[in-house]
């Protein structure tokens, strides 16, 4: 994963653009059934409509002596996104209103982007600002603000049932990597691990989109068909560092895919951070808002907005690492099984049934078959309809995914009867 | 406020007679359109009869010297409320069983009244007790208690909507300050405040009435009225002194009138006692009664029976002060405007609106516009029509009244509908 | 009680055969009312089908010295509750795999049993299992398994209504103190105080049975008529030593059952163990399961599995004592109290009634008195058709059986009327 982000980083992505096509077909050689869709600019989508298209060539600012002293080339954040083409020479005082730098963190490029006023600018670090002499300065930004079209791509995972788990991530920002790639690289690889399974209960649905005018075209052209199937869903954003376990629930919480993040996070994590719905920041701002309502939390590391590196360039590959990346996509991975392993069962037998007859204890006496006798008599004592196998598993505080296939046993033998769950009704698909 | 509570003190009020009369006209002239209700004595108001009238002129002891030792016009609390007249000459024996004292507090003159037994008995304070000795007391009480009536206030003040916010305070209570002329003149001035609103939402009723009997008597001639009307309430009670600030639900509490009162006090005073409704002792006995059930809770200051100056002469003109009432006024005051500032809304567009393209973005990016940024994307975030203002500004923490305008302008520009509240559906007045 | 435990104790009890028949006849001496039923060995019982009877007569191991040093007529723990008959001699490496001893309590005898695996055993002291020298062991065991019957005792004790107080015990264990025989003796104490009860309300069901197996058989022949009649149920388990007080739910708690538990224990007891129901085990494992879901909750002393001595030799006539059994009765007794006094009123006065004209309001003015008062403001407070008595019991921290003759004082002057209450329609018996 974090090779795949090292590939990556150097792309200047943007909310439209070549930055963003280039991502999406490096991610199509790792996926290839990974769909790309081009939505022109202009395209209604509730109430907004698709930006023009930006692309950025070069971008620069010359000294007084000539030197290049600011160099997209050298860094994609020293331009602002959606910077308006400029050449000119300015005095240092006609050109400070378009530098943007942050006192506090004199070290760190700024990343500023302004994608519905049209201006332009660049980003520096706050030392450098510093030092700029008074004189003639050259500021060169080729770029092109036009109509073209927001690009976003689309992977289709098929499983026994036509309702989905929904799999949202961002590909909008230039070289950052815990607010950008971490996304993108973990939720590739959950796809390939969800392509390789031999059984999926659920179909997932896996979007890669620029964030907020994102999600909003893709909601304007989905959301009927996402209300209909979506059981959970989780947006995946700032997932790859070391620091931190984090959790943002849904608008109202308690969702199938809140309940599964924070059983995942429980059994993976131990310790993490429980954002509110006040916190949000990302794509459930529109996925979870009243119009849309679909079940989508976060499970993340260190949450966007919470760090010190947040949109800066110190968000860059160093803050990413292997563990951290792998302990990210472990814990989505937990969730994602927590979703597939819940079910609501009924008891066939009144009172207890008798397990020995049918050679349902284990032979062997253990602390572990202890263990697992006991799970047994509470997934039949909670077989009421009403407590899912998620909640058992709470209660007991053992894994979901070690008491699936308990019940599946027990269903084997005839003692269980699955019910329609309470996400409505088992759909097959087809 | 104080000033009128000044005027109001010397009046030997009770729960019927003349002084209550002589209350009401002093109060009429801060509230014109106050109007005065009489019910004779003996008319049925559910289990109850409204009782004989009882007036008193004059009331003393002479000790054995013919010194006037106690005496009503020095302080209307040295006579039983509604003592039966009496003119005797009696033995220091014969005269103890009558008269009342406060062995823990030598130096107050205790309130104690009679309404429901005849008999007569003089007040006094335990240290003056102590110096009777023995001899013939001359005891004169030159009262009547004969059929006549109850009299009440009612003030209407219409707002936009037929439903009601109700207020009751009692005038029932000699020379008392806290426990009595704290909430007609908090309640007088909360009336012309009102009055002086450009804009009510709601119509406003104010009743001044005798506690208990008093509000039974007014349950018993508007219940049915009431019921379909109100839609929050307040008791006004003991909110005149310093020192505390207090709450006492309704009687299964969580009503609008609950949650106006907790969120003033919140805001108005940070610190403030939660009473229980098992703590309670005025007239939402009554009005909270499982056969009326209307939404009266209670924003005080010391609550009566909790400060040790309750029902004896020292709750005086002293306990009471200008910024005790001003503190108290305010609290029922922003209750009343939390009040008016609820309500319910839904979204209009799915997803986040497009807040910038109309203008709704403040220009000077300040702390102060962040958090109305915040509260605005949070007003729509909410806006399901499940959550009212009131409970987003709980969970914001921040004053509903705030919010209230923000909410109008999302109104305004299409992007809020509101929803017929759940208080029952908008009720146009006329 | 501890009388009757002594008695009983010495008879080798198991869940079939002649002990529990003995067991049962003295009892009967007690309850002349108690009615038994033998259910034939391989009657089908839902998932289970009635156990081959057992039935032991003796059993003993010499050593190669020819000396007894195991004998079950010193103590029938000292033979595997349902061994088959054996009669061999065997080397002390043979005989070892038949011997069972507890290394953490070296001197206490386990209990052990294996119904439904047919095998042989021993159970020692582990001192005395390390005494053992290699040698010739002569191993009998004079028992029979053999088609027969289970046997159970059932008494009922009628009331005004036909529905019903649920009690069970079991009758299965050999000689064990707090484990066995604390529940028949409490519960037979019980069953004559609620025979001598003036008047009962609802029907009372006792029944003693073998655990697990007894109460299935019980189940599969009357769960439709419990499911339709019984408004609480107590399981009678482990109540019978001094250290501890203890509740284990229902399964979802909450229940008629769950709450009178609460209430006297809390009112008995103070202090006392709150156990889930995943700290379940006795025979509330068939009667809450989700096919049974009858409220039956447990009342104990030290639970079963949680003191040293359970299901050892040391759960002795010692462990249970005149004051244990005696404070485990109580707490039972208020419980059963709690059940009689809960009731569900309506005021029948808006407003309070006036108390003074019925002349209930206590003449003589004390502390208690006060309280008296208190209580029954607050019941008509309450009286709303949906707090019932308990309810406004726990709110006032008092006991329900203190407030029950309140409400039926305000009952018979009219102020309260009594409802169907919420276990159902009051269903009048014949």
């Amino acid at each position: 994963m974090h090779a795949l982000a090292t590939e990556l980083f150097p792309i200047c992505r943007s909310i439209t653009g070549n930055g963003v096509r280039q991502t999406l077909e490096i991610l199509r050689r790792e996926l290839p059934a990974l769909k790309t869709f081009e939505v022109p600019s202009g395209t209604p989508c509730f109430d907004w409509v698709v930006p023009p298209e930006w692309n950025i060539r070069d971008g620069y600012i010359l000294a007084p002596d000539g030197g290049k002293i600011v160099d997209f080339k050298a860094n994609n954040l020293h331009v602002v996104g959606y910077s308006t083409p400029i050449d000119a020479t300015l005095s240092l005082d006609e050109l400070r209103p378009h530098l943007y730098s942050l006192p506090e963190q004199p070290d760190a490029v700024p990343y500023v982007t302004s994608y519905y006023k049209e201006r332009w600018g660049f980003c520096l670090t706050h030392a450098q600002l510093e030092t700029l002499a008074p004189g003639d300065y050259r500021v060169k930004i080729d770029a092109t603000l036009a109509p073209g079209s927001l690009t976003y791509a689309e992977l289709v995972i098929p499983g026994e049932e036509e309702r989905e788990v929904f799999v949202s991530t961002y590909v909008c920002h230039p070289s950052m990597g815990n607010n950008e790639l971490s996304g993108p690289v973990v939720t590739t690889a959950l796809a390939q691990w969800l392509q390789d399974l031999p059984r999926r209960r659920y179909t997932y649905r896996i979007v890669l989109i620029p964030e907020t005018i994102g999600s909003i075209v893709y909601l304007s052209r989905h959301l009927d068909m996402l209300k209909r199937r979506v059981v959970a869903g989780f947006n995946v954003t700032c997932i790859g560092d070391d620091r931190a376990y984090s959790y943002l629930p849904t608008r109202l919480g308690g969702t199938l895919a809140d309940r599964a993040a924070l059983h995942a996070l429980r059994h993976h994590a131990g310790d993490f951070t429980r954002y509110t719905y006040l916190d949000r920041g990302s794509d459930e701002r529109q996925y979870c808002s009243p119009g849309a309502d679909l079940p989508v939390a976060s499970i993340m590391r260190s949450k966007y907005a919470m760090y010190p590196e947040y949109h800066t360039s110190k968000d860059d590959l160093s803050l990413i690492t292997p563990s951290g990346l792998g302990g990210g996509f472990e814990a989505l991975k937990k969730a994602v099984m927590a979703v597939e392993a819940n079910a609501t069962f009924r008891a066939t037998t009144p009172c207890e049934p008798n397990l020995g007859k049918r050679g349902l204890y284990p032979t062997l006496s253990t602390k572990d078959t202890a263990r697992q006798v006991r799970s047994m008599m509470n997934v039949l004592a909670y077989a009421d309809g009403t407590h899912d196998l998620l909640a058992v598993a709470d209660m007991l505080e053992v894994p979901v995914w070690d008491l699936a296939p308990i019940a599946a046993a027990l269903e084997q033998h005839g003692l269980l009867q699955r019910l329609e769950d309470r996400n409505g009704g088992p759909v097959h698909a087809g």
